[in-house]
């Protein structure tokens, strides 16, 4: 029986992690500033990476609070200025484990379209001015999940008028940024007005997702209750993993360590985007990511998504695609190609097409 | 100026932590197994540290979730099993934290005062007959914090018939268990009966607080929820840190640690207990800890806590008592001394002898 191939999971492959060197910062960190990060710490995280970090924002180590992941301050933050009932707006699709925080939480999701990548910005202003604002706009600009679309330099430009404007808060989540394998970096949104946007970011995607160490940069106000709510629930987050991580930048391995990954990934790309062309052109459209993890194919009409028994006769695994809408998701198919071999994407989406076509 | 003698923060010395042993197991873990750890993972835990744990409880790893400290794992147990509104039974004077926690979900608090160090187990149970039933009681049976109190078995045993009798769940907190210096270990509530007690505990004084390695032992159906809220709020806990610790107890190195930190704990608590018997007499009482990190004094009639310039002219730190009580507090002080060498422990008792004497 053919190998399985899991499509279902936007991680990064066992072989991006640089364990030789993570091995050498734990070793480092440890026995030179084992007293203090042994020990509890400030709520908002340990400092030399939240300077470095609030740095790259042009910001202060006030306005940066490390986490869990990106996810966990998330909550927080919904658990801290959002209420039962607030209006949130999305990209559709999005982030599932997103759609489900804000879902817990009982908020009211209204979800706008990606067409070909990109959401209507006047469908948008109309809303808004039909009197229907958010507190909140989550958005993925850069290499979205789960379509990889990227987010026009024009759009960001009119996403932050209307946020001004109508005087709603953009959650910018950056978790695949820095994997940009074609063009240019447009702004990030927070950098057009830091006023209107928090962002959201991790070292997930750049070292290893285990290590669980994301952070949020935003207005002091808004950090500092993220801080009280963080410490009031768990004293302090893991300054081990965020001094390793610290030490790998310093020690100038950062920079490298990127450039590997994009090799990698870009060649998973090229890989499955073949497969697509060769494989799904008849049944599906899907857009060209210039970066991440993922791909998301849009069925034609007339097609319609594989069961699940046709899956495990297949032997390949998806995820349910209702998760990434708000309603809706029958004709979407997420594809994350990080963590396959070019074989194995060819091999998948090969699979993929005898069932959907 | 003297130096300032911190008596405000329950942790360890920096002089407890093992480095050199961590930094070999964090080498080994991250060679042997960085492929799982570093990636995202189950979000009950590490398996193996959970099987060792489970072992400990005659349980199963199914029973067992791993937390960022286990104050998270009660934040996440009250957002899953109680509502507000609930009430809860706590010992008076109490670990400050898990009052704010409760506080924040917005539940009804009743304590009961520790007299010697002990609860009355005749108001617990008239309390019950007049129809004021708790959905959860909180308790620290060994080595309380702040008082240094052990729960008498008699106490244990009765606290489990008025649980089975009018169905509510006990909530053990074993923090300090391991650090017994004095006497024999009595059962743990939840080796009394474990469907009416959950159990919270941590690495965090055994090994070091900043890995931020807890746990929760429980039944099944209440780590399941646990175990969803968890990955809806932070996908998964840090498997690094787990396997870290698993490790340094595979290579047999817990016993003698635990017998190090006795050896240098039973020291300081002998250095209070020394200090309090030729300074506090006149104006206190406490209990004699048989473990743990704490010791309270109670004040006598006509004498008062000092204020916060005393403090500060005589370079002390406490911390402010009120937060350990549901009202009420003004007569407490509470004593951490393993942070401290017998030399500050002598002064820092002799300076707040002048404050309050």
């Amino acid at each position: 029986m053919a190998d399985i191939i899991a499509f279902n999971r936007g991680v990064p492959p066992a072989e991006s992690f640089p364990k030789e060197q993570l091995i050498e910062s734990a070793r480092k960190v440890i026995s030179n500033e084992g007293d203090q990060i042994l020990q509890y710490g400030n709520p908002l995280g340990y400092e030399p990476l939240r300077e470095w970090i609030s740095n790259r924002f042009n910001g202060t180590p006030a306005q940066v609070i490390m986490g869990q992941g990106s996810l966990q301050l998330l909550d927080i933050f919904i658990k801290t200025s959002l209420e039962a009932g607030d209006m949130v707006f999305f990209e559709q699709p999005t982030y599932d484990r997103t759609l489900t925080l804000f879902r817990r939480a009982g908020m009211e999701l209204k979800g706008f379209t990606l067409r070909n990548g990109v959401m209507d910005g006047d469908e948008i202003e109309e809303t808004l001015r039909n009197g229907i604002v958010p507190k909140a706009f989550y958005v993925i600009p850069d290499f979205q999940n789960p379509s990889g679309a990227e987010m026009p330099l024009e759009l960001r430009k009119r996403l932050i008028r209307l946020a001004e404007e109508f005087r709603f808060l953009i959650i910018e989540d950056g978790a695949y940024r820095h994997l940009r394998y074609y063009g240019q970096n447009l702004p990030r949104l927070i950098d057009l007005n830091p006023e209107h946007v928090i962002h959201m970011s991790s070292f997930s995607k750049m070292i290893s997702p285990g290590m669980r160490v994301g952070f949020m940069v935003a207005g002091i106000e808004i950090i500092n209750r993220l801080g009280k709510y963080a410490e009031d629930s768990f004293i302090s987050t893991n300054f081990l993993n965020q001094a390793i991580i610290y030490d790998f930048i310093q020690r100038g391995l950062m920079e490298d360590h990127i450039l590997f990954l994009k090799d990698l990934y870009q060649e998973r790309l090229k890989s499955i985007l073949s497969a697509l062309e060769n494989h799904i052109v008849k049944s599906g459209t899907w857009i060209e990511p210039k970066g991440g993890f993922f791909t998301g194919v849009n069925l034609k009409q007339g097609f319609k998504q594989p069961d699940a028994n046709m899956l495990t006769e297949k032997n390949i695994v998806l995820m349910a695609s209702h998760g990434f809408f708000i309603e809706g998701g029958d004709d979407f198919i997420r594809l994350p190609f990080c963590a396959l071999t070019p074989a194995q994407i060819n091999e998948g989406i090969k699979r993929l097409a005898e069932l959907i076509n």
